[in-house]
């Protein structure tokens, strides 16, 4: 088995090799921006990762792991367009460097060639890749939509919420996983455990996204400390605390989630002395938690040798302790 | 093997049995409205006919001509966006009915949607389904890109105006065709046959689309006649005037497409006589011709019995003789 940072390395290398300019340039330089910004590549790697774990060369993973991260970067482009977002990894986005159509046609491209990819694979592995892969796309497109329905709703549910960023985030990653076992071959069981793992990991993932985003080290968090607080959002965090808070700690909060000061530091030290105390935020650790372990305890029944479970452990591991 | 209007009628049952209408609403209600407005079902019509055309029942093709309609809807969703159109089929476009995201994302879920359908055929089938779909649509997005760029664009040759149409039109058509000869198992050689069928009748449709715009009956043509020339499209007949006129005539015409009266009468009827006098209009009618004699050809060659070849010829002669 390789290193995550060698699987990094490998998914880089892949990309940097692949070519996707060809004529019309206009469709097709917005997939080679946006594919060349980089990121994290954690859902390809799990592809590739998770071939390895069921004794496949890596190698045979690629296309699979390339078609998961197109269809990523597809899903960045759209979204950023309903977002209305200026910036993505600290570059311009695509529909504000070149424009609002040119934003969705090379989106709508790039969710075609993510199909595509799987053609490198044998009918019957292709059909299962591209059954999980359409799956998993809705369920992305479902997600994103109850997102975009909860910024207008004021009586949005935990059980929703956790829903929400299933579909919106953990599937994909689940689904990533599965692909690799996928294309290893290996039993129905073993490709279901692990897309359990990765979806249980995934839900994990997103509820520690929130808590960093309001607790996480400015020094060490990659983005804005309190980027969801300035922009209201009703995160985990802002959930447990009306759920948990006193009448008065409730109508602070909706108060501070209803004003837009020029000035936010004020607003977001409030709104995180409130997660304290309500304790909306050691709920959201020990929800990370439970979602961790969830993940974890589909390893034993993984029929998978010992060292094998060990490698997708210490990854879960590494990545709860993560503070980006 | 049924009419046409049979094929129609049967796609529009299929149609309105589908169910659509998942959670989440806002998701799915577009996809629902779009599907239910309408049109002339041409490309799974020809999905259906093209199976029994090779012997098979067309209810063994339902799911890829189902595939394909979902699949036009979701360009058409896409395209509204990008041309601000309000109407479509007389009834408000997606996007204008609900709102930008709106319009993006249920257009996504569509595109993702359409391959689903495939999922009901074999591993085999489906790779050769999923192949030929992932390839046309990728095409047309393409030929969307060019359409885009035409715009801004004074040097349009064409040879390069012919690419877009094959692109944006003409090889969802062939590729219909060639699902319903997927579906039935026919040889490689008659599917190729009847894609091609399907490209060169498919610019010639668009072609006379161009033809019908301009010269088409008011009474009995279902646009407003002299659209394209209101909206200064560089059709083939304006590129034919262009490459035809005199100096004079190129003038003139480079002039009234470069204005937007209010009234446009004079300048459609302007630009009618040029279009006639430079023999563009007859140029036009003679290519519309070419493409379908190339189609008609293909016919002598496929491995099928007359009658059926007489079929997928009177279709051909219909679709020339159309006023709408």
């Amino acid at each position: 088995m390789h290193s995550v940072a060698e699987y990094q390395q490998i998914i880089a290398s892949h990309f940097s090799a692949i070519n996707t300019l060809k004529e019309p340039k206009n469709l097709y330089e917005p997939i080679q921006y946006i594919l060349a910004l980089g990121g994290k590549r954690m859902r390809p790697v799990l592809t590739l990762m998770a071939a390895e774990v069921f004794d496949t060369p890596y190698e045979k993973a690629l296309h699979a792991a390339t078609a998961v991260e197109v269809f990523h970067n597809f899903s960045l482009i759209h979204d950023d367009i309903m977002d209305d977002a200026p910036l993505r990894r600290g570059k311009e986005t695509v529909h504000e460097k070149w424009d609002l159509n040119t934003g969705i046609l090379s989106g709508d491209a790039m969710l075609i060639l993510a199909y595509q990819y799987f053609e490198n694979y044998e009918p019957q592995v292709f059909q299962q890749l591209a059954k999980i892969f359409s799956k998993t796309a809705l369920e992305v497109c479902e997600g994103q939509q109850y997102d975009v329905d909860f910024e207008t709703r004021d009586d949005v549910t935990i059980p929703e919420y956790l829903k929400m960023i299933e579909y919106k985030t953990a599937v994909l990653v689940a689904a990533a996983m599965k692909m690799g076992a996928i294309v290893a071959e290996t039993s129905t069981e073993n490709a279901d455990l692990i897309y359990d793992f990765g979806l249980n990991l995934g839900i994990a993932f997103q509820l520690q996204d929130d808590f960093l985003d309001a607790f996480g080290d400015p020094a060490t968090f990659g983005k804005q400390v309190g980027g969801d607080i300035i922009e209201n959002k009703k995160t985990y965090l802002y959930l447990k605390a009306l759920e948990f808070g006193t009448a008065e700690e409730r109508e602070q909060l909706l108060h501070l989630f209803s004003i837009q000061p020029t000035d936010n530091t004020d607003k977001i030290a409030s709104i995180k002395r409130i997660f304290v105390d309500t304790k909306a935020a050691s709920a959201t650790q020990e929800a990370i938690e439970v979602y961790t372990n969830l993940a974890f305890e589909t390893l034993s029944k993984m029929n998978i040798s010992d060292d094998k479970k060990m490698v997708l452990r210490a990854f879960g591991e590494k990545l709860m302790k993560r503070k980006v």
